[in-house]
């Protein structure tokens, strides 16, 4: 097949038009219609009124426990001449019971004096009164609800009451996803290829159907076999609303995708001016709609929450959910790119006053974005990128995040993943983190765009962790240093050392390839500091300026053979299992600004560093010392 | 077994403390924790912290489709001297392909000029530029999310990628719901006995523990009797988290619950100073928590809110959601009785800029107004009432209701109800309507409390309808008069008329039974206009003061025998069967408010009752005439 170099660049305003419109034309939004049973209602959408069988309650109705009269008979009942009624004049009555006929009125238990079988009466009975008239809950007929209504608890009980048995409800549209691409693997396996990548795209799909009330039926795994594809399309289009296909990332695959939409239905749109989701293709099969969705986990979720959503809703007769926006200062200068419309995916958090958006990894490969992300900015074409502490409007992906977050930016070390994770369960405080380096951290602190920092930073002079670097950089406000651990930083090599790595010297060495952590980061000043004091220069390191941005990702280049070598902390080496030479113990220290929490916060920080869960996590870990840890080191006001 | 007439009368908060307190002693929070496999794992509960297996990608991966190369080897290139590159210098690869490891960077295929088996090159590639790096989503042994995090597609993509098969999770707390009464039936059946009620608390129950996380188990209906209640609870108990008895509303079964409780486990608490949901029961049984919840549908709703949602959430580690709250005034005054803590159910609208809760009908048996709520306000003990007007809170029990909503308030017509199916359903556009008769509904519109009234005033002395009213009531402001149609008002008698009922005379004959509507009702003020022309006295009547708020509420009365005739349209005689006497017919309007609707609210309303299908149903359902619908008859400005 020819590789088509150049997709087109359609505005997302116009292929939604273009692709929503001849949707409609299709015939697309008629919402099918089925009945379920009353029980199984729960959570489904009425498709027109639903009336009552039934009155409720069918009879009249004691109100009361008491005893149902004639309120003609009590008419001349008061303190001084009580009237009494015989057995024939009264019943006794629960709450619910049937009143007859001959009776008009109810009296409570708590006014009646029993004297043998007579009743004593002291009060008289309004008539009507504690009777509850036929109909007074649900009258037959009656519409309990409109069209277009989301069945919940309440709906659902009063279809009982109301002697239904079953409902009319909109359909769940049915959604075929269709995985394709030679490179893609169903699971993750023990010794997977480079090269081969796990299919993950269709299931956060088909959550976010289950979201939208949509139902999926998904495909296998197609490789790139256009047969088999044609196969798959025609197997899967008859029981399907909207036909998916997720494309692997490669031009390869989605170009089987787009000539096979043109061969079998009608292509509208391949190329979308949009950042990430650029290859997305839009067209109309069998008289439904197509979306291609890209390889990329990012563009996927964007394209198919641009295109899909919207059509899903339709198909149920209900409007789109509009997400909460939000207005925030971008916390860094945020570029965009010509000509497309950009989204950002961000954290968000209120620091003090201002709510503040974090732009995540923009990296259309990062699951994990869309996992931390809580809203994402538009940077609409045509308009330029936004300076650092800009305006901006921020669209939320999740709800109420905004409570009780502190955020975290500076050095990466797996304890302040510990500790989001204990004060999340034990404290409710959601603790977001970013992982840039010490120094990073320090100057988000002094901008106060962050509540904390983790820092480990050697002053070359002294010999001393961190205070210098507090009394250079943030003078201006009131600080807090906490210890968090003493930690070792270690060279990574793979395990049994092949290279015979024994310290600094044999990262000169032609052969070993380090790799390098971001400027910035604690551990680069300590790899610096290291070589100035043995008067190298970094140039002779070959992948000196290769950067990695946690100890973790270090780790993890050693052990899959990009590189041999790499200074980080022992936990790191211990979980990849790398042999791992000690080279320093430093100060890892956390720095906080009391002024921009509240007390309950700082208090479940400190103790939560100070609790033994905590502590006893690091010491799984390894490689920590924990003699100071959440122990105050210094503070300026 | 001794009938318990006062239970105790234990205030909430106090309730609240000793309940939850004990419960908290018998170790209920301990969360159980449980294995999914990652694909079921959509909408759980993390109950860790949840790490990465693998990283992903696990190679160099090109994130570009274009060639590998040697960056080195491409340093000198420019405009003017391209570089050839041999077919060893270079390999073909797609987005996502592995970069062996003698390659450092990749150019995309824009940039490449292929020619025979070499390519050439105008630009040099910086080191790992377009390469992915190991673990750039994720790492082996990073940390996914933290415990206590909801499960939703990103995070189950995730995992996929992360290499999980399984993940561990909150259990789902189980709840027993065991619905005890002699009078409960399973489902309405055709010939149900006076005194029979179907029970549908349970399935209310279960689908708010649904929404709360939590499964349920639901016996089948126990009679009120001591020994199978025994077994009942026997056999839910070793199941369950939390045991709830659904008690039917007579006082008899409640106390055969309470002194179940007392005699197998701990009675807390039997009556407390809240209401509705007064004859609430809490205890202990077999180490857990039981709550026995009252009869009557809100009461039950109220209890289980209160006493059953925080413990479930608590079960699973989460905080209880906070529902939003409103500031709104009150619509009318709303008294609370003495000593207790007194929840109003009630609507919520925005009309301008004022926000206004109307209290929904207090019966406690009204399963509908949970259907119609869409908050509550609470009145503390020891507070007066709400005056017309107050400011009060509300706590929302739905989302996003206050949007686009229209108030209808005013006399009761079955074209109201397919008004606003039809503008739900087409228009987006909720209305609510209360029945309160055509005068409340002029007296809502002169406070400037609703955007629409129904109204049908017959002027005895002009014989005219609506206008003269108008003229008197609504001179201050400006308002608009469409008509809804002209129906008939006739007697409704049983199915062969066996009493022989001709017309308005027959009414004062002593075994004729009669219902009549509420006053200011329009059809009540045509009925005393009727008889005042035939200069008849009310009180001969046999039933004149007994009143019902809707014409099916009225036919529904003749249909179960609780009378024998009353006055009302056609449709609800139709509706329920029943033979009829035309005795008038009248002109059926709405009246508007134009200056608190926006157009498209205003043109919405017109065109739908002159839509076809809205004609239709009316058509369906008969005794109108439909000549000048959604014609203006009068406006003032």
């Amino acid at each position: 097949m020819k590789r088509k170099i150049y997709i087109e660049n359609h505005p997302m305003d116009e292929a939604r038009e273009n692709f929503f419109h001849r949707v409609q034309e299709t015939g697309f939004s008629s919402a099918a219609v089925e009945k379920v049973r009353v029980l199984e209602a729960y959570g489904r959408i009425s498709s027109g009124p639903v009336f009552a069988r039934r009155s409720s309650p069918h009879y009249s109705a004691s109100a009361m426990d008491g005893i149902a009269v004639k309120a003609r008979e009590t008419e001349l009942a008061n303190d001084l001449s009580p009237i009494t009624l015989g057995p024939d004049q009264f019943l006794e009555v629960d709450t619910g019971d049937y009143v007859p006929r001959q009776f008009d009125a109810v009296i409570m238990i708590e006014d009646v004096n029993f004297i043998d079988n007579c009743v004593r009466i002291i009060k008289p009975a309004v008539p009507w009164q504690h009777v509850r008239s036929v109909g007074e809950d649900l009258v037959a007929h009656d519409m309990i609800i409109p069209g277009a209504y989301p069945l919940g608890p309440y709906e659902v009980a009063s279809f009982i009451t109301a002697g239904l048995e079953t409902v009319s409800v909109i359909k769940r549209p049915v959604v075929a996803i269709i995985p394709t691409g030679s490179e893609l693997v169903e699971k993750a396996e023990e010794n997977m290829q480079p090269g081969q990548i796990v299919e993950s795209n269709s299931h956060m799909l088909a959550g976010l159907c289950q979201q939208w009330g949509a139902e999926v039926i998904r495909h296998p795994i197609v490789p790139d076999d256009r047969e088999l594809l044609k196969t798959a399309l025609a197997e899967m289009i008859p029981g399907a609303d909207l036909i998916v296909m997720c494309s692997g990332s490669s031009a390869g695959s989605e170009d089987y995708t787009a000539g096979l939409l043109e061969e079998m239905g009608e292509l509208l749109v391949h190329g979308l001016a949009i950042r990430p989701g650029k290859p997305a293709i839009l067209g109309i099969i069998a008289d439904k709609p197509f979306i291609g969705v890209p390889g990329y986990p990012i563009s996927a979720q964007l394209v198919f929450t641009l295109f899909a959503k919207p059509l899903l809703y339709q198909k149920q007769g209900l409007p789109v959910p509009q997400p909460r926006e939000v207005e925030a200062c971008i916390s860094r200068k945020t570029a965009s790119h010509m000509g497309v419309d950009e989204f950002v995916y961000v954290n968000l958090a209120r620091i003090k006053d201002r709510c503040i958006a974090y732009p995540l990894n923009r990296g259309a490969g990062i699951t994990t974005s869309l996992v931390k992300a809580d809203g994402v900015v538009l940077l609409p074409r045509g308009q330029e990128g936004l300076m650092a502490g800009e305006t901006c409007q921020v669209t939320m992906l999740h709800e109420d995040l905004l409570q009780d977050t502190l955020v975290a930016i500076g050095s990466h070390d797996p304890s302040i993943d510990f500790l989001a994770d204990q004060l999340r369960r034990t404290r409710r405080i959601r603790l977001v983190s970013t992982n840039v380096g010490s120094m990073g951290g320090l100057v988000a602190l002094a901008r106060q765009e962050a509540h904390l920092a983790g820092i480990h930073l050697l002053d070359p002079e002294s010999g001393e962790y961190n205070l210098s670097y507090l009394n250079r950089y943030l003078s201006q406000q009131p600080w807090l240093l906490v210890n968090l651990a003493y930690r070792e930083q270690g060279l990574m090599v793979k395990k049994g050392n092949p290279l015979g790595i024994r310290g600094l010297d044999d990262l000169f060495r032609e052969e070993v390839r380090f790799i390098n952590r971001q400027k910035g980061s604690g551990t680069r000043i300590l790899f610096d500091c290291l070589l100035s004091q043995q008067n190298r220069s970094s140039s002779d390191i070959n992948g000196y300026t290769r950067e990695e941005y946690t100890h973790l990702a270090v780790a993890a280049s050693v052990k899959n053979d990009a590189c041999d070598a790499g200074l980080g902390i022992y936990a790191s080496a211990r979980a990849m299992d790398l042999d791992y030479i000690p080279i320093a113990e430093e100060t890892y220290d956390i720095c906080l600004l009391p002024d921009l929490m509240d007390e309950k916060q700082l208090d479940a920080l400190i103790e939560t560093i100070k609790s033994p869960e905590f502590r006893n996590n690091l010491c799984r870990a390894g490689g920590y010392r924990l003699d100071e840890s959440g122990q105050i080191r210094a503070s300026h006001a």
